[in-house]
């Protein structure tokens, strides 16, 4: 792909999250996205096939990134652990400013249809999480309860640090959450 | 509601399900469940707002009978435990047999427009049992990762008590299924 059109990328991205925050997500259309970068519609369509999935660009990305980070650890003793630290360990701040992030989190939570698009594909990140940890020897059972239940407590230390209410970093904020976590959770004994 | 539409009501369900069965759950329209279930179009439409709904037409009954089960619970000193033995505890005979409801689930499974809603009203049904628990005093990300954790072990189990490979029931399988878990989350001191 040629510099330029990757360029048109990111202004496109960046155009739509502007456009979002000052007309709201259903007040703005792929025209005017594609205006604000200074593309031709027709270019906004090569990259996305509707103003969603804008949102959503980079969902493929963390995808193969946090099957790849679980795929590479073969030591899985522990796997929600490696789930936590996959999720934790992923270059959060590429995807943009935390208050960008925060401004997307909160438009998802209140689109039904944002919402429902997010949550399929967090199902399908579980999915793929649960493959490479089978993959990596881990029983079906254990692999799928380790992806999703690692997913949740990745999002309890997500949303924190989206509120940005203590300085913590993420991956600090997602060991506090596992530790929550075991709080709540019968020991085995039990 | 005159006992007869009562009646109406579980017709169109059985009807609907006979149909997916037999011809798969695209080639079925909502016409042809009206006519399988002798009744009008019309009379469809009064219940259904769409032949996907039909598979989802439990889901507020199960809702309410969660969120009530949680509030009633006022020990709630393991949110865990209160939010896996509510799942557990529902009366999942009532929603129709082991086979037809392993048959939606293997529908659903399938069809991502049925798992969009049905990711959409699990979540729903985990938001209403977290409220539940911080209206009786537990700590908000305490009460979110315990109603999402808490779905998470549940399906392990349901899952398997629809694959049906043993004739542990529900509850028992629920409790194996957070052993499971406690087997994988770092003990609080680790």
């Amino acid at each position: 792909m040629p510099r330029w059109e990757q360029g048109s990328e990111e202004r496109l991205k960046q155009a739509a999250m502007e456009l979002f925050a000052e007309q709201g997500f259903e007040g703005t259309t792929a025209v005017q996205i594609a205006e604000r970068a200074r593309v031709t519609t027709r270019t906004f369509f090569r990259y996305f096939s509707d103003k969603e999935e804008v949102l959503f660009a980079d969902q493929e990305v963390l995808h193969d990134a946090l099957v790849e980070g679980v795929l590479r650890t073969t030591d899985v003793a522990e796997p929600l652990r490696v789930v936590t630290l996959a999720l934790a360990g992923f270059d959060w701040e590429r995807l943009g400013s935390r208050e960008s992030q925060h401004r997307r989190d909160a438009m998802i939570a209140s689109h039904p249809g944002l919402l429902e698009r997010d949550l399929i594909k967090q199902r399908r990140i579980a999915d793929g999480i649960s493959d490479a940890l089978q993959r990596n020897g881990v029983d079906p059972d254990v692999a799928d309860l380790a992806a999703r239940v690692g997913i949740d407590v990745f999002r309890t230390a997500y949303r924190q640090w989206l509120d940005g209410d203590d300085d913590a970093d993420l991956p600090t904020l997602t060991t506090t959450a596992l530790s929550l976590l075991a709080t709540i959770v019968p020991t085995a004994a039990g």
